[in-house]
């Protein structure tokens, strides 16, 4: 079972993912999702570094066909950008491993949850994109930030800190300041629903890319896309479900 | 709080969507989300139809102003083309209810119940389109399709069966054909996690859009998404995670 924990705390985990957990024999993901759990001393843990994902697939395809009860575990939902499509790309390896009874369990992910704190940006057509170039050429990315600005699309940005390429959400900015309006909410959302979580409402033209790591989601709205102030409060970010009410 | 249920199963629901409508005095929503709670006598259920989202949420507005502790449900997430925006543009009505303490409660959307059951669709960048022209204009949807197409995203577009506009996805699927391969893999996902769940793999060439109804979600994949044939089982519907590995 590939499994999603959602984006940190318990209270966004779902109870497929609890169940699964609690009965497999050996849990495989990056370490710190793996941290996260309170595996049972009969249980395996079979923890490695974020960038291994094949292998980390591979693994697991192994272990459960040696007859063991596996989940591989992802933060979020592991069919967004996630451990999903990583198992099922290794899966077509080996013929015995196609065999093997393999489910996805859905979770929350994070841009869902910043969302949630935002207010609801994610309210009309959106698109998520990620700017890891590790598996994709640069000009994808160029390509589909083009298009999600040409459809007026609002933009969750996932992985904006790429080790492989740190200035990735500079050009970003700079490819999307050239086709949105300047005055276009951004939202730069940190390890949302966790300790450290960090919130930073702005707009295209101010928006500082350097607050972006590796653990930040970023939201740019649409034309509609608006903020609403509140008193001693931080505004909400809004995308109606109408288009073009206010032309 | 506005509250995502998920895509039907309380094992897709979050303990924090559980705990809210449990704290809650009053439940306001769609009919049938209501129904699927087990409320308590001494809590009030506020059912509506469909369409009325507006009026709901000015309902829950006005019950939370006079101090009724309110849960708005909705199914999947309520951030994701669901209750959030709505709420949201019906606080600006009245400077009183911006003071209200709102917060919402992601949930795993109809999007990710697909994408679990299907494989890995959404393994890579995507958009989620609502088909739904009774608050945009078709216009609008057309470009968005286009942008989508020319982005070459992975698709996922909810309410393919407006009442407003029945033909709307008959339309989608001949823009898409212009612009996508015939190949495109597609698929409908219907009622994922109820007891009529149906799932239906296709192509963009062979797609039916009679098949789709309200509960159905559409996946239309990217130049890259692929059907792994498994033996007598459905093929996995996956995106890898690299591009143009094939080219």
């Amino acid at each position: 079972m590939i499994v999603g924990l959602g984006p940190g705390p318990a209270k966004w985990m779902t109870p497929e993912a609890g169940a699964t957990i609690e009965a497999a024999s050996d849990v495989v993901g990056y370490g710190p999702y793996i941290e996260r759990l309170a595996l049972r001393s009969d249980q395996r843990a079979h923890a490695s570094d974020n960038r291994l994902e094949r292998d980390r697939a591979r693994l697991a395809l192994t272990l459960a066909a040696e007859g063991r009860t596996v989940a591989v575990v992802s933060g979020g939902d592991p069919g967004v950008f996630a451990m999903a499509a990583a198992v099922f790309e290794a899966i077509e390896e080996n013929p015995q491993w196609l065999k093997l009874d393999v489910a996805v369990s859905p979770g929350v992910s994070a841009m869902q949850a910043a969302a949630a704190r935002l207010g609801a940006p994610l309210g009309h057509d959106f698109c998520a994109i990620s700017l890891s170039d590790n598996l994709k050429p640069w000009g994808v990315i160029e390509r589909r930030l083009e298009a999600a600005a040409d459809g007026d699309f609002v933009i969750a940005l996932y992985n904006p800190a790429s080790r492989a390429r740190p200035t990735g959400i500079v050009e970003a900015f700079d490819l999307l300041r050239r086709r949105k309006a300047g005055a276009t909410p951004v939202a730069f959302a940190r390890a949302v629903g966790r300790s450290d979580e960090k919130l930073t409402l702005t707009t295209l033209d101010e928006a500082d890319a350097s607050l972006a790591d590796m653990a930040t989601l970023i939201v740019v709205g649409s034309s509609e896309t608006r903020f609403i102030a509140r008193e001693g409060a931080r505004p909400w970010m809004v995308t109606p479900r109408s288009y073009g009410a206010r032309r």
